[in-house]
């Protein structure tokens, strides 16, 4: 699989994701801001990849900020980096491990901290790997089923699932269909659907996921027609200091996201919309965690609690 | 409220549904092909108004058909705008009714029988104006709160939310906010809706409710979130011929209608897509139906068969 955030020559590339699949194009960030500016536009999309470009700004943001001591740039650049979305978590985890190493390297430089923060990146990059390896192997062992056909909801208003998913499953060569969003009832209804897996932003300490806008509705639908319902993350997404779905900050995107497509207006002038980007899913509806320090089961105060002695 | 159906100067004049809210266009329509065109096409939206517009191409095969008998001419422009939506119940009982005027007149000959069957299609419009403002009154007296703003779902695949409903409401000055379908879970979750209003294609004997796709799922969350769902529709929509939804046929349409947005590709070139253009909301979940008829409630195999009994 092709990673979508890979450093060279003094620049971090992204592979822009709001240019897919039209144009693969790799975006250079050179600067905090370069970095910052991608994160809020969602190019980077999901949030271990989110995680890790915010690793790389924060060592950018040490080398090329504006004057002051290696500790004071890296802050500079942790506020910036760690404003861009709020319901990420991975952001603010990325952030954490990186304060560790700056703190413990200020008092060499700022080129010394610099590198540092960038191997922690490199690092950071190879451990998502493994960590998504492991989420693979688990989740295939736990189900031990046949992936026959992928049903893709389309995920407006950015329209992720058709633009994005779709080229990533084209690409791994894993048999897909589009749907709308508001397909997936009728697809259990008739029986379609054997099981769900959805990804996650942030998830509390009791289990409560949330995700991108629609995951809720589709949890709902889940448990009344006896389709299991899974959740594929790396631990670094579980946030043990967040209790609740309920304290869980819910990214309001711009409301152009809805009323324009792709540039165009498709509602009439001045028609007011919200645009909440993610919604939680409380862990009742949720038959388990697949990270790659293991399969969690309900009850998930328990077994998160157990993951992170681990 | 402007009627997007009308009759004059020899011709069938249709809003374009299509076209809004960019653009207020009236097609015109001479012949029944025209008007199975427009159908097909969606440039004629909901069931009721399906209907209409079905009644007035009847009037205008037999007026403008090739040769034949009044009642060939007549066969012949039924079959072709009964096929043209499998789900809207409306088209069949529009072409039920004209057939047996076209029946009783065929004997004049056809320009008799095309105005009968103009006479017809403009007492058919009289009765929805009339069943409209009926169920306007029972919902509002059944309810009896008011309306502080309605959220409107956008509507994928092809955006009647955003384009029309949006249009309507605007028009006729009611406040709204327009959210993207995924949407409604959250909404209901953060208690920000107070009941659940949609409409029909089909409604079978036992109450079981065909609609746009996506409005099984809002059924669901709603019993989930104990928000009342009710469905208001014109008693033409009820079809005591259909037990339940398990046999009400369900339309699938071009699935380019979810690959493509306003003529651009969304998904990677080849992805396969699924057009499912209704759903089934089972009648359990169903609060009341209003109707000009009255408002019905469950059982529903029984209060649809007294509706039908009056």
């Amino acid at each position: 699989m092709l990673s979508p955030v890979r450093f060279d020559d003094g620049a971090l590339k992204l592979l822009d994701q709001t240019r897919l699949p039209a144009e693969e194009r790799w975006l250079e960030c050179r600067t905090a801001e370069d970095v910052a500016d991608a994160i809020r536009r969602l190019a980077v999309r999901g949030a271990p990849a989110i995680g890790l470009a915010a690793a790389y700004g924060l060592a950018l943001g040490v080398r090329a900020g504006d004057g002051g001591a290696p500790l004071e740039r890296f802050e500079r650049a942790a506020a910036l980096l760690g404003s861009t979305r709020p319901t990420a978590v991975n952001l603010q985890w990325a952030i954490a491990r990186a304060r560790k190493v700056a703190e413990s390297r200020a008092d060499e430089g700022t080129e010394v901290t610099a590198d540092a923060l960038l191997e922690l990146a490199e690092r950071l990059v190879g451990e998502q790997r493994e960590a998504d390896r492991r989420i693979g192997e688990l989740g295939a062992a736990w189900e031990e089923g046949r992936l026959s056909q992928v049903w893709v909801g389309e995920t407006r208003p950015l329209l992720q699932g058709s633009r994005l998913t779709a080229w990533e499953l084209g690409r791994a060569g894993i048999p897909f269909r589009l749907v709308t969003d508001a397909s997936a009832g009728t697809l259990m209804a008739r029986g379609l659907v054997d099981r769900v897996v959805v990804g996650a932003d942030r998830i509390a300490a009791n289990g409560d996921v949330a995700n991108k806008i629609g995951t809720y509705p589709i949890a709902v639908l889940a448990a009344r027609h006896g389709v299991p319902f899974y959740v594929a993350a790396p631990r670094s997404t579980i946030d043990p200091d967040t209790p609740t779905g309920a304290e869980i900050a819910i990214e309001e995107r711009d409301p152009r996201e809805v009323t324009r497509v792709g540039g165009s207006a498709v509602a009439p002038a001045g028609a007011a919309a919200v645009n909440f980007a993610f919604d939680v899913t409380p862990a009742e509806l949720v038959t388990a965690i697949v990270t790659e320090a293991g399969v969690l089961r309900p009850p998930y105060e328990t077994s998160i609690a157990e993951a992170f002695r681990a």
